[in-house]
């Protein structure tokens, strides 16, 4: 943890404390919380679980308002009087004023003042907040929603939910000025009617996802394992997220799917869609999955036909909604106007905008222009001013890997939202729309 | 077409047809099929719908027996006459005892004969068949599935099916000897009863996998333009594929995953399994993912657990299935020793080893440990003997891909089956357990 403070350029004091003096990685360490010369705002703690009892109160007798317990072996343990000593070290903090994230988390992520709880970690701030009961979890999500443009205002891992629990951070962060959106990672509520209430309150506030980990009967248990969480019955949680009308997602990977749509994209007016893209199979398959999350895709009128055929030919392409515009997919401007047409058609509310790379009867990387062409779709998706997303998918290839790399980048600083498959990005457009219409 | 066979070595003749002769890529071009000095056993045509007739006719003089339309233009086509035009073309093949393949289709690849229809596919044969009524699908067939560790026996493209349809090919493909196993993209099909039949016989010869596109009103539509077919109902299609024992997937990426379980791993002999992992929320996480798609987790026996603590902690790790062993993660011969142990547990009968890599606490990236930690996976589980299979993924950063890519390759030269998600690997599976219970 000192190493990753010292990488992350946290500007505070650090104090190592071991029991046997000397130095902490070139930093001199004190015996004791009690012996550090200055004052001391917030403990680190990552010593065996029943040396955890005497710092807690060490802690408080120097005035330290909050102390994350990395230490496992509590309430999760199957060893014996793991949840009597959780009980202990509940009673010390409260006895010395002191108040507890964990134990067995990982703590705070702040980029504004330079706190990570892991190695390499964006140091940009953004405005997305998470309470995450799982450290694996966090750092998951604090890289999944860089890598695809958007970054935390903070993470607070929470662990076994001792003290400080879901209820608390919902709280906290339904007032949190600098997160707009809320990510939460549950495993199980220790207090879930004032759970529900914070739930709504910054439900009602901001977006709020909610993401509910065991849901099924063995994950339960592993989630009894994991933070001693008791996870409570899937029916609960679904009419429990509803009835707050707050976002559910099922992966982390799907919570900053719907992120991306809620912070980048503009709030749409309906769930009329229109995908531009090119391969026949694509294009079936773009429209089953459009369907399947529940958006529209409205049939393309004839004065929008007669717009496109000025300038493309009848053969190869497929004028319907998903449009199919192999003929013109390698001629990047022709494709930006395509954009523009069917984008200014007032029958639509959105614009999926859909290549597949390395799939199809044309490869877009035997192409070489594939930067360009992504290039026209954005500056055409901009000009149109509907909300747009951009979906790009390959088999994952070197030279795929590489291209889609490089079409999520141009993406991230154009302030798109990208996404790997059409179900994904329409599954997490649904959701945003399903929000906006509780609204 | 031409530089497809050239670039992919055809061995046999090849006669370019241009009506104003020259040369093709630098081959003699003959003004006529009729005017070709030797026999002629495929014709390959991509003229302009109106004179793909007359060019049938002429292969029909020749003695060709078996052509493929690229063309399009024809009863997909909005265009006037397109339905009459493709009679006319049917009527056309009959008369001149010419099959045909399409119109609107790329044909065949077939790499024992270097035989292909894109740049760069693979020039080795596997045992995967696949008929396909989508060129694009086609091709991304063939790539997704090389990049997994299998390769196909030959791809059959029919387009619109206006001849050979998907009954004729089910019928081909149920008594073809290179194939083990086949795969059918569908979107609608011509002679319904005929089809079922096939396909239930192919079904009873070797494992079948059938993708229907256009299940959606909207994705039917699109079907419709792209290779006129009429689609028939979700419901019709559900219960036929199920009736017939053969198994249904809903993308070209889950249809690999299938045939991946199918071909490279045993047949297991129940659905419980053991998952082998690390990191709190990734365990979590497996755990819903394998019940939500059907799989069971039995309880680690005492017995296990004890052969586990003999050489791990207990702190970090969780002895419950699934296992997370975080404690171990980097040191790969006590990963390989703990697979050992649980493979054998009588209790299971199929292993699942599961590396998040990026994501949880540790980021293995970080720990150089990843190809060696691979390497002892693989060979436990080759000792073990039961199947197996190993799902890895990242959040897909330069570093990230770099070493998934890698453990993907070393599970593809030791024929374990490889998957980017729990989720995924679990649903394959489980459709492939429910496969060989029906037999």
């Amino acid at each position: 943890m000192l190493r990753i403070l010292l990488e992350g350029g946290f500007q505070g004091r650090l104090y190592p404390v071991n029991r046997y003096g000397g130095e902490v990685l070139g930093i001199k360490a004190y015996t004791s919380v009690k012996n550090i010369p200055g004052a001391v705002d917030y403990a680190f703690i990552q010593v065996p679980a029943k040396a955890s009892i005497e710092i807690i109160r060490d802690c408080g007798a120097k005035g330290v308002r909050l102390a994350t317990l990395f230490t496992a072996g509590f309430g999760e343990s199957e060893a014996d009087g793991g949840s009597k000593l959780e009980q202990e070290l509940v009673s010390a903090a409260r006895q010395s004023g002191v108040r507890l994230l964990g134990p067995n988390c990982m703590g705070i992520y702040h980029p504004a003042e330079n706190l990570s709880f892991a190695i390499g970690l964006p140091a940009e701030s953004g405005s997305l907040g998470a309470l995450c009961q799982s450290g694996g979890n966090s750092v998951h999500l604090v890289r999944a929603a860089a890598q695809r443009g958007i970054n935390l205002s903070k993470v607070i891992g929470y662990g076994n939910a001792a003290d400080l629990n879901e209820a608390d951070l919902m709280e906290y962060f339904a007032q949190d000025p600098e997160s707009k959106a809320v990510i939460a990672y549950i495993e199980g509520a220790r207090e879930g009617k004032r759970f529900f209430r914070a739930l709504k309150v910054a439900a009602q506030a901001k977006p709020v996802i909610v993401f509910k980990g065991g849901q099924s009967e063995v994950g339960n248990a592993a989630a009894l394992c994991h933070t001693g969480s008791l996870s409570g019955s899937k029916e609960v949680w679904d009419s429990l997220v509803k009835q707050a009308r707050a976002i559910q997602a099922h992966n982390i990977d799907e919570c900053v799917d719907i992120a991306l749509a809620l912070l980048l994209m503009k709030s749409p007016r309906g769930r009329r869609a229109a995908v531009i893209g090119f391969g026949g199979g694509a294009t079936v398959q773009a429209a089953d999955d459009c369907c399947g999350a529940g958006l529209v895709l409205p049939s393309l009128p004839e004065t929008i036909k007669w717009e496109l055929k000025k300038f493309t030919r009848l053969a190869g392409n497929i004028f319907r909604n998903p449009l199919d515009m192999s003929d013109i997919i390698n001629i990047p401007p022709e494709m930006g106007h395509a954009v523009r047409v069917v984008g200014n058609w007032t029958g639509i509310d959105l614009l999926i905008l859909h290549l597949g790379v390395e799939i199809g009867p044309y490869s877009l990387l035997n192409l070489n222009t594939l930067e360009a062409l992504g290039e026209a779709l954005i500056d055409a998706a901009k000009e149109v001013g509907k909300p747009a997303v951009l979906v790009a998918h390959a088999i994952c290839s070197p030279h795929g890997y590489q291209e889609v790399s490089r079409l999520q980048e141009m993406c991230s600083e154009a302030s798109l939202p990208f996404y790997p498959s059409i179900q994904r990005a329409a599954s997490a457009i649904n959701k945003v729309i399903k929000y906006y219409e509780t609204r």
